[in-house]
């Protein structure tokens, strides 16, 4: 699994494009969860918590972490290197680090794959974790059946300032470290900013209060993962809601592709001197991306 | 500089990349900052403060506040009207908020896009804010000239868990907020998690606390911001860490570029029964792509 993720991340050459295309049939059946929530908020330790309490009954467990890529060095900021190793002597959970590199494809692009060769490997649960509420975590929520977003007590300012925000991603509320004092209070708050807010398919999301630390309340947290995704699926998503993630899907995945393609046609020491060229100001990005085009033949075909 | 911007996001035709290349030339001169944090760190009125700041010394001042797009609505999430509209009736400050629609175009370019409209508008001083710290955030964080990582007291958890990543992007960390009771141990906190990393520029980020609704500490914020910036400058960002920005602002810029010239010879009600065939699970999405590039007339091209 671990080696066929590498190689797809790696590269996308027909190879890899057609055992994507032979996995898809195998796919549609896993629950797969997101778990968003700011860094602090206890949210590894709660994913954790819910990988184990999945591999109760049976079931092959998947957590891929997305990381936000370091500016400097291109590699990952907030891997967890301990925790993967404990979780990794368990051959029953897979755990997959994630970051963008900048470099090709968009980073819901990169789990949309590595979900399908999970779900064809027989993971029946599939749990992507994420940093925060940017547009990237936007964005792969886009591509789980159903949403967390953890929060702890004392945030009543973030409530504040993300109050329609959170509303919109999250299916299901938790508050973990819900030992501390002021957990009612947040409580109070975040649902009163709930109650300001509809969905446009009805659901009222419920709060969860967890202290995954201990493992309190990770059934509640299920439970109330399942009641969502059963209302889910049983009315449906809103047609038009499915439709516009496959819009966006495949306007993702044409950028992914076809810049590839294009780039593999300019030989890097061309490339190398674009970019030379860009950083010394000699001549404005968008004259040389339109010479880029014409090297690669291109260019007139897209006029 | 309202309808220019405009045009600039809706559309990207050869009338807008044509105005951007004459713009171009008059650009590299003004200051662009970047302003990251949580929400709830205050970091929306410590960026008017800022510009309020600059704006006396008769500087025109532009902001660029980032907002995560909802998935549902497509629209900004925390897009704040009521400091919009206060600021807004100030003719010397700016303010712009942009959203990525997910449609075309990463943020990062319709930022970059942005900051030359507004540099080529005599803007000496332009503000980006973003929220969190995401993949996004990082991108944008590229875009600027010198990053203020924004943190309030008692976030000692959230230190912790990003260690290695804040300290990679800011040049300069501010605790806003500081007149809470746990501001000495935070800045303790903040700056053993700091003494930890070494940057590859020699930079040693310094602390700057302030009330940013009192408006205390925006001075020395403005003096840390200019005296990293005089340091790059007099340095120079090392060589390969610009010509690394630059490959990448070309490889995005031939992926926005390519997709929407691509996806512009596609009927869209052939483009919508693409999508229809995704949602139904007729067709794997891979073949479908493929389908779309031959369609385009540029499949066998691009093999």
């Amino acid at each position: 699994m671990a080696r066929t993720l590498s190689m797809i991340e790696n590269a996308r050459d027909d190879r890899v494009r057609s055992l994507l295309t032979h996995l898809y049939p195998h796919t549609g059946q896993s629950l797969i969860v997101g778990i968003t929530g700011s860094p602090g908020s206890g949210k590894s330790t709660l994913v954790d918590r819910l990988a184990r309490f999945y591999k109760q009954s049976a079931k092959k467990v998947g957590i891929i972490a997305v990381d936000p890529t370091s500016p400097f060095s291109g590699g990952a900021l907030l891997g967890d290197r301990v925790r993967m190793q404990a979780l990794s002597t368990d051959p029953a959970i897979f755990i997959r680090s994630m970051a963008t590199r900048g470099r090709m494809g968009g980073l819901s692009e990169s789990v949309s794959d590595a979900l399908i060769v999970l779900e064809a490997g027989g993971y029946e649960v599939l749990i992507i974790e994420t940093v925060g509420v940017g547009q990237d975590e936007v964005d792969v929520v886009r591509t789980a059946q159903v949403t967390a977003v953890v929060l702890v007590p004392g945030m009543g300012d973030e409530i504040q300032s993300i109050k329609a925000g959170i509303m919109e991603i999250g299916d299901v509320f938790v508050i973990n470290k819900a030992d501390r004092p002021d957990t009612s209070r947040t409580e109070q708050e975040l649902r009163s900013a709930l109650s300001l807010a509809t969905r446009p398919d009805g659901w009222d999301p419920p709060i969860v209060k967890t202290v995954a630390t201990l493992g309190d309340g990770t059934g509640e947290l299920t439970e109330a993962l399942t009641a969502y995704h059963q209302f889910s699926v049983k009315d449906g998503l809103p047609r038009e809601r499915k439709l516009e993630l496959c819009r966006q899907r495949l306007v993702e995945m044409v950028r992914d592709n076809v810049a590839e393609r294009i780039l593999s046609q300019i030989p890097s020491a061309d490339f190398e001197s674009y970019a030379e060229k860009l950083a010394n100001r000699e001549t404005d990005p968008y004259t040389l991306v339109d010479l880029l085009l014409e090297q690669s033949g291109l260019g007139k075909k897209l006029r």
